[in-house]
Order: C-alpha cells, then sequence, then structure tokens
C-alpha cells in the first residue's frame, strides 16, 4: 500500500541515517573494518532475500551504501520502511 | 611497476571479460542467483584483502560490477592484472 506525502515524512523521521533521494531510499554506512562491513552486506543479502526485494548495494572499501527503490510503481511502502529497519538493526549487530 | 600503453593493451587483451574506463579495469559478472553473486563478492572480499587493494563493487540484484583502479598515482599495473585474473578465476568456481 503506498504511503501518503504526510506518512513518507513521518516513516523517514523514524529511520535513522537514511534520506529519500528522488523517490528512493538511501543510507551509507560506515566500517571500521572492510570485512565488517562485508559481513554486513551479507546479512544484508539474507534480509533482502527473505523480503524478496533488493537493494542496490555499493561497497567502497570501509563505506557500504544502499539504495531501496520503491518495489512497484506505486511508490515506496510500508514494507520498504520495515526493511531498512532490519538493515539498520543488522548494522548495530555487525559494526 | 607502471604499464607501458602497449603493455596494458596486451595484459587487457588477455584478461577476459575486463575493460578499460578512463584509467579503470571495470567488469560485470551475471549471475543465475541472487545468492550466488553474493558469494562471489565474499570471495572478491577475501582476494581483496590479500592484495590490500580493493575494487569498488556495486551489486544490482544478480549483477555485480567490480571497478579496479590503480593504487598508486603511476597508473594501472602488472599487480592489477594479476588481481583482475584472480577475480575470473574465483567468477568460474562461484557461478
Amino acid at each position: 500500500m503506498q504511503l501518503s506525502v504526510e506518512e513518507l515524512h513521518e516513516q523517514i523521521g523514524k529511520l535513522e541515517g537514511w534520506k529519500l533521494e528522488q523517490e528512493t531510499l538511501v543510507r551509507k554506512y560506515m566500517f571500521s573494518e572492510y570485512m565488517k562491513g562485508i559481513a554486513f552486506v551479507d546479512e544484508v543479502a539474507a534480509i533482502s532475500e527473505a523480503f524478496d526485494h533488493h537493494p542496490h548495494i555499493t561497497i567502497d572499501y570501509k563505506t557500504v551504501t544502499l539504495r531501496l527503490s520503491a518495489k512497484e510503481e506505486s511508490g515506496l511502502a510500508a514494507l520498504d520502511f520495515r526493511q531498512a529497519h532490519e538493515f539498520n538493526e543488522a548494522f548495530d549487530k555487525a559494526r
């Protein structure tokens, strides 16, 4: 179900570290060691398979960036935000 | 040690799937399954740590793109090509 503009802003307000760029949710995660970032990507992949929704991932040495676009044409939905919260939880464990 | 232009072209000719884009070696690797691409990234990370040289990695669903830039200002060296060959070997095992 698509979110209204108000709901979208409310959801982003609750989502640590993420911002909205052209209907895409973006967050950069920084790690103290390269292999910690890679272990985080493994967790992100497992979450992505569970949601059947795969963010665009870039790994630039110790920085991992996730970009999460709406799965349906209808725009970002509550599910995208639930997934982003799970990525944040994985980060809290991995860093 | 920096390679001459002739050596550079000779090395690229021997390197399956890679092309040169503005002094950066680039290859896109395609996988039949998302998790095979992720397992490949784990191998790429291990090789990168061994070389202490980390390519820029993007994961776009089942496509993994590696970008390998010269480590020193002096340009691409034989070592960059040895590393790219190792990535190709890892791909042959992972796909």
